[in-house]
């Protein structure tokens, strides 16, 4: 203890300081979802995407949307040594330069975990042996057996762009809302969007500029203007850096906004990849066109539909779950001026004879004002509010996928036998609206002996990662399957050949983390999904029973053919009949019995 | 479309504003650990013991914490009806009262699901029914098979005191530490400590604040002062409102700090509880006393050890994985004058050779200004500096457990036959040292037929939630333990009698979300994470398969044994020996032929 280095308390107080947000999260990336270089690239579609797609939604453009993603040349040098000379990694493939001439490649020789390149220069052979390491590519160069270098090739750098024909963001606000964490016109509102945290796109460019060092471009079309920024940001003070700006006016008056970064990544086409979020999207998002220029070439989701969706609309907190803490504040920063007219005004479905209700059992004064109330006197009223019967959040506030739809996006994806969904009416959790949605595909050409896949959506995007720590899967782990006829080891989601998908929509989606991959799991959350899948499994399990029987008749069929001959030959002897008649008799009773049976079961169910 | 509202760019652009972390946090309360009340009351508690734990180490104090948990009194009345009265509902027990008597309470009937309170009062008879839904009571008041009223009772309220013999903290920055969100002296330094955001303590305050409104009260003793403050959070400014704050000399000269506040929780004992959190702690920190005085009674975790714990320093990054960002950052605001310095100075490890080899590879000028440095040079200088070999951080730098430690913590709380620990050396993800270490034991009383049971330690803190999201998780599934002698299905924990402990410690942990519960994948922390399992599994290895040699042997000997006494007949006749004679010669073989099986086997082993 003697001689370690202890701290006062006055030191330690000259140390704490203020931490910004920006520098926050440039520590914390994989908050934002940026912690491996595969979901890196996701994640900054997902952010360019969600953006794009809230803007035209809200200025009610149907969405036409470019995303190009290229793989940047990457140029390395490693000096070998003074006499010997360099190698050069470009696009991955080793150059070898030895005493500034470039050795002659004679062989390339390529095994499953290694590519092995021999080199002659100067009557002398060199190998370079390229093998994969984690997410990186690492060289060795030796010559005549002896090691000379060893050399990791960085990750691949991709230039991401995003264009659309959205509203475009006005010129002021431009360098905010791409350089400044915590900003934008989502968070203060309730009301379904994609985005809400106003982190998103400004965490994609803090990624892009902490791998590549690069500024971020943008050019914004609004009716008016153009501008056309390049930007970093200065994370300490989390604010734009801005490089350069011109703002001219708008002459040719088309609108959209051009996003473009790069940023150390990994492409890979299948799972959790670029394509399957655009694929889901696409699902979710069938007024939207998206062209998608990739690595692996070019894909067009066309539009599926040129109806807008339903426009959510902006609402009041419902008093459900309103917290105490949220109540106090409402109250002191309301423009109401008594207690009545606050009830009615400030909150969702609160109608005068609820207020009136809430106030007897609170027993306070209906023109106290609001901001005058004490304590004990805000505790009596958020009780009253909790107990007071109020009407369920109104239908129309969200904007769902619907059953209709849900089922036609199912079938144009999914090859299955049966399609069922439910869209359950909007419920309260904290006082946010929010509805449940589930899809359930059975049969067909799904996989018999695995685990049901779970395809998730919060207010339309795609959840691709962190499915083991979102409430859908809890849910969906927890329903007992086996009800409907469905196999399932308890607490797991369930086996054979189902789909499910959930679409979790809401004024406010309490994501597990920034990043914004999981639902979290709120009880009010758990109970609605838990009832949503029980609700479709009910439609599916006619269908899973009516199959069983079905199943059943057959091999009860089948195994009643097996003794026709028999039987036909005892009864020849028996009634001197025609055997062959009374085989064919025989048959027409096996056949009648399996549709009767069918008839039965219909007559019986309805 | 037509009848939807639309906005344009300029109207989406006026809502746009910045958002408070103290918003951000207190609408995402999820993300510190507050989604449930049963997790809420345990992030509560963490908060207060890292903060008390950290100082007292920084000061050179063995810590002394005292945690108070109570219960209070919820007291909830609710009109029945104008000419019928009310039912107070106090400590979750009805009571009724009708036209301002108490009704006399005849019988109370306890079934699984429901409790039935019968009352009489004025010649009528009443009923209370009380039931459970998810985490609220619920009664049903009704008279004569007529239900009158249906009544949620709120969760449990909880006071929390937490009380420490630390530095305390001086009055300017109370209010700051404890009211302001990203605000420490933690965040911008590399070195292992159990808090590190800034979020944590004012996080918790924010939760009690949302809950119950109550503020939170603090008392800090320095050496010289003694800060008394009542506060809450503006959550809005993210800032202290301060209600009362007073500071008077401190003449007694003890320290210590005392946080207590008042919140919405549930009180549970076992599983991931208040309890099962302490009782971690106090395997990790054998230098705390730490008195609890909960709703189940009072424990004490007596000190196992007088000597403070090896204090972590600070240290500078480690070229290997600082990013580009980072280094663009560390370039433009260090004090060094060159290149050279810039890279011996502001780095870990670096020294002058690796300095000049850095240089020469990057092919800059060793005098060059460091904020001089362009783009491609900043680009040269990252690879440079990836690729140049520079020891590994110093082993000193961080404060393990210790191997020792850890095989006798782990004797201390678990009932096993054996029990191994391996510390891994300090290795870099990020520029960020970490060290892992594994603990394993076997046998014993541990269950044979469950899956293993996984005890995770971030520096030294216990990490209770969101295990299937953690690398430690992650890891351990991905070893295959089959080599090791113990069941597994691939790519799940193994099976049997093992219980796996797992220490990450680091100057910068990454969690998965502020609530600082699971360690995020990065692929070098999996890698890392791994390597400490296999050596660990390797050295039980030696145990498992000594046991089921002996096992075999045991085996072998039972089957002899079995067919001495008809060996034993046979071999009389034969020999005309007497059979009780050949039978204890018989037994003396097996006896021998057992250990000396044994005794082969060592030897073959050493």
């Amino acid at each position: 203890m003697a001689n370690q280095k202890t701290l006062s308390a006055e030191e330690m107080g000259k140390a704490m300081r203020e931490v910004s947000v920006a520098e926050f999260f440039e520590k914390n990336r994989h908050l934002l979802g940026y912690e491996n270089p595969t979901k890196a690239l996701v994640t900054i579609l997902k952010e360019i995407v969600d953006n794009s797609l809230d803007a035209c939604d809200e200025a009610g453009i149907l969405p036409n949307m470019k995303i190009t993603i290229k793989e940047l040349e990457t140029k390395v040098m490693y000096n070998v040594g003074d006499d010997l000379g360099e190698v050069i990694i470009q696009e991955r493939k080793p150059i070898l330069k030895i005493k500034d001439r470039f050795a002659k490649l004679e062989e390339t020789k390529k095994t499953d975990d290694k590519i092995e390149y021999f080199y002659s220069a100067g009557g002398k052979n060199y190998t370079v042996t390229e093998t994969k390491v984690e997410d990186e590519k690492v060289y060795k160069i030796s010559s005549n057996g002896q090691e000379l270098k060893l050399m990791k090739v960085p990750l691949g750098r991709f230039r991401i762009i995003g264009e659309d024909n959205g509203p475009g963001i006005i010129s002021k606000n431009v360098t905010l809302a791409f350089g400044k964490l915590l900003y934008g016109s989502k968070f203060h509102r309730l009301r379904q969007s994609r985005g809400t945290q106003g982190i998103g796109i400004s965490g994609a460019i803090l990624y892009s500029q902490l791998t590549t060092g690069k500024p971020a471009k943008i050019v914004s079309k609004t009716e008016k203007e153009i501008t056309d920024v390049e930007m970093r940001i200065d994370v300490s003070k989390n604010l734009a850096q801005v490089l350069s700006q011109d703002i001219t006016k708008n002459k040719e008056g088309k609108t959209g906004l051009v996003v473009e970064m790069e940023a150390e990544a990994r492409y890979i086409e299948r799972g959790q990849s670029v394509l399957e979020f655009l694929k889901q999207t696409a699902i979710a998002n069938p007024h939207a066109k998206i062209t998608y220029d990739g690595p692996g070439g070019k894909i067009v989701f066309e539009r599926a539909t040129n109806d807008l969706p339903k426009q959510p609309k902006e609402i009041k907190p419902h008093p459900y779950g309103v917290e105490v803490g949220i109540l106090t504040r409402l109250l002191l920063t309301t423009s109401s001026k008594n207690l009545l007219h606050f009830l009615t005004n400030d909150f969702s479905k609160i109608g005068k004879s609820s207020a009136h209700e809430i106030i007897k059992v609170s027993k306070i004064d209906s023109r106290t004002k609001p901001n005058s109330l004490k304590h004990e006197d805000i505790e009596k009223l958020y009780r009253a509010m909790q107990t007071v019967k109020i009407p369920s959040p109104p239908t129309d506030v969200l904007s769902p996928m619907g059953e209709n739809f849900l089922v036609e996006g199912l079938k144009k994806e999914i090859e299955a036998d049966n399609f069922v969904a439910v869209s359950r009416p909007p419920t309260v959790y904290r006082g946010n609206p929010f509805q449940v949605e589930v899809g359930l595909a059975y049969g067909g050409k799904l996989p018999r002996d695995q685990t049901a896949q779970l395809i998730r959506f919060a207010n339309k995007v795609p959840l691709l990662y962190h499915q083991s720590d979102c409430a859908t899967f809890e849910a969906a782990s927890d329903v007992d399957w086996k009800r409907y006829g469905i196999t399932q080891s308890s607490g797991s989601l369930p086996q054979g050949p189902i789909l499910i998908l959930i679409h979790f929509a809401s004024v406010w989606v309490p994501y597990t983390s920034e990043g914004k991959q999981a639902i979290a799991d709120y009880p009010e959350i758990i109970k609605e999904i838990k009832l949503a899948i029980q609700d479709a499994g009910r439609k599916l399990s006619h269908y899973i029973h009516e199959q069983t029987h079905l199943r059943e008749g057959q091999l009860r069929k089948e195994i009643f053919e097996k003794y026709i001959p028999e039987l036909a030959e005892s009864l020849e002897k028996l009634t001197d009949e025609n055997k062959q008649k009374i085989i064919s008799e025989l048959e027409k009773i096996i056949k009648k019995g399996v549709s009767t049976g069918k008839q039965d079961r219909d007559k019986k169910e309805s």
